[in-house]
């Protein structure tokens, strides 16, 4: 029989370039308390997101986006591990301890990346707004003062970037596709539409971690966001919804009940045995 | 904003070396009946294990394991692929006409590549038992008469091998930690274990096909495959289960109820729009 290779074998997510959640946790970097809540609230919107993709692993249109989609998935696991191993230094907890052992209220994540799945076309419209605000996000963090941030949006920009294509090319063959294609991206969008603008959102954390370089204030990418996918929904012939923003406060304590249901599936096997021995 | 790359820009499974489905409508090689029988039925086993291990993404006890399972799940839909893109060769059918538009008696799964996923030691036993069959089967594989099928078992090979290492790691793991967890995958063994002698049973067609070398027999894997279990369980302290067969016939008629379900959820989206354009 072959030889026993390390466990990490079949994670691919971990091999070739840029950094490992590991060397994070080698570097011996120790995140600030408020350099540590932001980098969580990145993890989590990047957690809620997988989960929510990881459904649709052989319950996709085709095949082939069946692997798509669960790649997407997984990129963001991994996002979600450098950045949940970053904020750990600073608490002296594990990734896994802030994924499975943090309960609802703790969770910083946005409304819109613990959205329902619904039908395909909401879930493309969900890819394209979150996928092109993580591309603006991760960019912009290429330049943070602070060299872990720095090494992590290296990492993701460059995945982002791939899932905002996957995102325009399925906004252009649904907009442009049949009338059903058409009249259900369009409902989509809708549906997302109204969780837009919590993404862009200043905290007084944003703000105070902005002054000194380490984080992106939220609303300075507002206004690349709204030219790119103006410029995509253009494209694929499709209006910019015209719907009024849903009540925010997500990410300080108005959190949606759809999170306690997510967090329910995804913590449950962790919690039964903590410590993960077995 | 970025250019438009390829929907499969979000794909690394059909990146790198090796062989694509699309190479395979591509090169014009027809599938006789028999052989896309085969090729579906071994489809058919890689696309049911892959439906139950994607829901593991972000469930998982670890994150690092979220993201094993998920590139597991992921290399298994691309194994259907190729033997989907290739048996339908034969009947005109695309890999999304066989995945989607068969009903439950169409499926020539093995019962245990459809069982549930239970606790995590029960979803390791299963994929210790599995990998190491697909280990042998695409191993022998390589030698098969028929180009295509070799060319397939080929890619498929190095990554079940992946597969097998990861669940060895598991087993050990889990037999060797904790009382609990030794308890587990004990229990897992055992709960997975009658559902074996069916992956070693050769139908007719497995007969037919073997005399001419296109496919490989089943039972010829038997002994391999019964030496490298026991080899893992006693490193890990493990009995082999002492426990009898299931009925089997899965592959002929009597399959169980599990499979609908699994189908169910798989089949919905495509079958409500059919043509998959939009």
């Amino acid at each position: 029989m072959s030889s026993y290779a390390s466990v990490d074998s079949a994670t691919r997510q971990t091999q070739g370039d840029g950094i490992t959640a590991e060397d994070i946790q080698d570097a011996g970097a120790v995140a600030s308390e408020e350099v540590a809540t932001y980098a969580m609230s990145l993890g989590d919107d990047a957690l809620m997101l997988a989960q929510r993709l990881g459904w649709w692993i052989s319950r996709a249109p085709e095949m082939e986006e069946d692997i798509a989609l669960g790649n997407i998935a997984l990129d963001l696991v991994g996002h979600a591990r450098f950045l949940y191993s970053y904020a750990g230094t600073a608490w002296n907890k594990t990734e896994d301890d802030l994924a499975y052992f943090r309960d609802e209220e703790e969770f910083l994540s946005a409304r819109l990346s613990e959205t329902e799945n619904g039908d395909f076309g909401q879930t493309i419209a969900r890819q394209l707004l979150l996928s092109h605000y993580f591309l603006g996000l991760y960019t912009e963090l290429q330049d943070s003062t602070d060299e872990t941030l720095r090494a992590i949006a290296a990492k993701a920009v460059k995945e982002v970037e791939y899932h905002a294509d996957h995102a325009n090319q399925w906004i252009l063959r649904l907009g442009l596709g049949t009338e059903e294609s058409h009249r259900r991206i369009t409902e989509g969008l809708y549906y997302m539409w109204p969780y837009v603008a919590e993404l862009f959102e200043d905290l007084p954390l944003h703000q105070k971690l902005a002054e000194t370089g380490q984080a992106v204030l939220p609303s300075s990418l507002k206004a690349d966001f709204d030219r790119n996918i103006a410029y995509v929904l253009e494209e694929a012939g499709l209006d910019i919804p015209q719907v009024p923003s849903a009540r925010s406060g997500q990410r300080t304590g108005q959190f949606s009940e759809h999170r306690g249901y997510l967090l329910a599936e995804m913590q449950v096997l962790a919690r039964r045995h903590p410590g993960a021995t077995w």
